[in-house]
């Protein structure tokens, strides 16, 4: 790679909420020059939006000169009572979206690896590592670790004790420098380096993403709210609508889901390619306007310089070309969709 | 088999404690030429004459025309971190020890199965059915149903919810109509006759035997208690002294595991061989006297006509007969037991 160490850092550490332990990531920068880093995928509800804030940071990855591996879960899925025939198709679904989103992000995908949970979950040596696993771990801890990563609820099932260790094994199996995920996945990561030295392997280095706001004012973009969401798969018009009636207030960056979009996904690209996020208004209105960082962006938008209406137009705009090579990609693929996520 | 129904039926169910159901039961004798029962045994402490109880039984099922798997749980030890190394000789020293006590409890082996839990547990159908079954089973129920059988305490290990899942399984891909162990496992067996039909499976016809006290006053007999228990290999000498010590207050029967060896292990056999118990005295003490039924024993137990110190001599003298084809098995084999079992 001919980057600096420094431009390194910057791009693996940018946009991250918390990394466990910095100190390790430099020393694994300096002394490795490929570090292998890994993301577990659960394959249930369709990628929508969202997905492109770490599609972004494995784009960071691999222009860090990192191999990534995704790991798509299907024997979770299966877990879950998903029949293996409908996981089959989703994990072909996933294989084609992921590769669009990064391809859209920038990514060289030559060091990209995706893997299926099923190839080596299922396999002698990891289930006897499980077992083992299953007698060093308290109920206590398996349910601290696994409380806001898996739904619960009052009466939780022995699957959910179960999770963190497979998430631990994984680590050791997909043979990883490092674990990312959002930052509700902190305690299941910080279980993972707890244990796995207790099983004779090495702690990973743990890498966490902030969580977005949806585009409604409930939370977190999630696949279960459609109105917060807006699938890869979205037509232009659908597109516009959507970010027309997303919570997007005035003056305000806390809970603002698209200037969470700008911030995480489409200005880094921005960056990256020394191109300007620009604004198209009327001249009544203050004429055209041109963004080339995430900081500027905020700065006129806090001041009150940059509208919602006009933010809006200009990310729908920047989404719909984030997203239209993935709908291509889709073109006379109905079957799959229709197989993959079958509507009743 | 030349075997009426009738005695099919005394074969099998004498001496038990508890059969859910007896219907199902009655209908698998009416309906199948062989069916077929498993124990589960886990490979960890040095089997000891208490063992004869359910070998005993293993010799009624075979003489009643079952097929009998015995399922020596290596993986279990391996969860709890017993070297395989040490699992494998184990294995063999079980693999002796098993068929020298069915021998000796007058069983022809022809249709005796001895399975290692590593053949088929670590297997990938195996595996996700577990995984399923996890999703099905609340930390709640699973920790009641392995509350009697797996040491918990106050902060319960993830294995200890595993395992009536494991126990669970093995009825279904051990392809078995019925299972057996001591009524310690009547939590364990119910959850299995629950929990397999939601799986897809058959429920499996369960069925208790006794738990018979220790030698000494403690309880039952453990191979963690040394003075509670007879060991397989014990020399002749060795025997008569624990004997001799025995707790087996005169004419009470409950507590005494002198008289339960008469009724679990002795007397059956002789039962079946039309032999009878001699009990050799002096003339000044009532002279020699013989027992053809366990019921005849208690009766003249109970009723001080036979005294404790005659009766453990008669004992001592029947178990070093059964043990003694044992002893010879293991002649020349100190290695083996040196390695299943090693002294620090």
């Amino acid at each position: 790679m001919k980057q600096t160490p420094e431009e390194r850092l910057r791009l693996v550490t940018r946009n991250t909420a918390e990394i466990i332990t910095r100190e390790e990531l430099n020393q694994l920068l300096k002394t490795k020059e490929r570090p292998v880093i890994y993301l577990g995928v659960s394959i249930t509800g369709r990628p929508h939006v969202g997905y492109f804030v770490w599609a972004t940071k494995v784009a960071d990855f691999l222009k860090a000169g990192f191999k990534v591996k995704i790991l798509l879960a299907d024997v979770h899925g299966a877990m879950d009572n998903c029949p293996w025939e409908v996981l089959e198709k989703r994990f072909e679904y996933y294989n084609i979206v992921i590769k669009g989103m990064l391809k859209s992000a920038g990514a060289d995908l030559t060091q990209l690896e995706i893997i299926k949970g099923s190839s080596f979950q299922l396999e002698k040596n990891y289930v006897l590592d499980l077992l083992k696993f299953s007698t060093q771990t308290t109920v206590h801890d398996a349910l601290k670790a696994a409380s806001e990563v898996v739904k619960m609820g009052d009466n939780p099932k022995v699957s959910g004790l179960i999770y963190p260790m497979l998430q631990a094994l994984d680590e050791q199996y997909l043979d990883v420098d490092i674990q990312f995920g959002g930052t509700d996945q902190r305690k299941i990561m910080v279980f993972a380096r707890e244990n796995l030295p207790i099983l004779g392997y090495r702690p990973r280095i743990e890498l966490m993403l902030p969580l977005i706001p949806g585009l409604t004012q409930t939370g977190k973009m999630s696949s279960s709210e459609p109105n917060s969401k807006i699938d890869l798969l979205e037509t232009t018009t659908d597109i516009k609508t959507k970010l027309n009636k997303a919570y997007c207030p005035e003056k305000q960056i806390e809970g603002n889901g698209v200037m969470a979009l700008c911030q995480f996904v489409i200005m880094p690209k921005k960056e990256d390619e020394k191109k300007t996020l620009i604004i198209k208004r009327p001249e009544k209105f203050g004429g055209d306007a041109s963004y080339s960082t995430y900081a500027e962006l905020e700065k006129a938008f806090v001041s009150g310089a940059l509208h919602p209406m006009d933010l809006k137009t200009a990310v729908a705009s920047e989404i719909d070309q984030l997203v239209a090579p993935i709908r291509k990609d889709f073109e006379g693929k109905e079957k799959l969709i229709q197989q993959a996520y079958p509507t009743k």
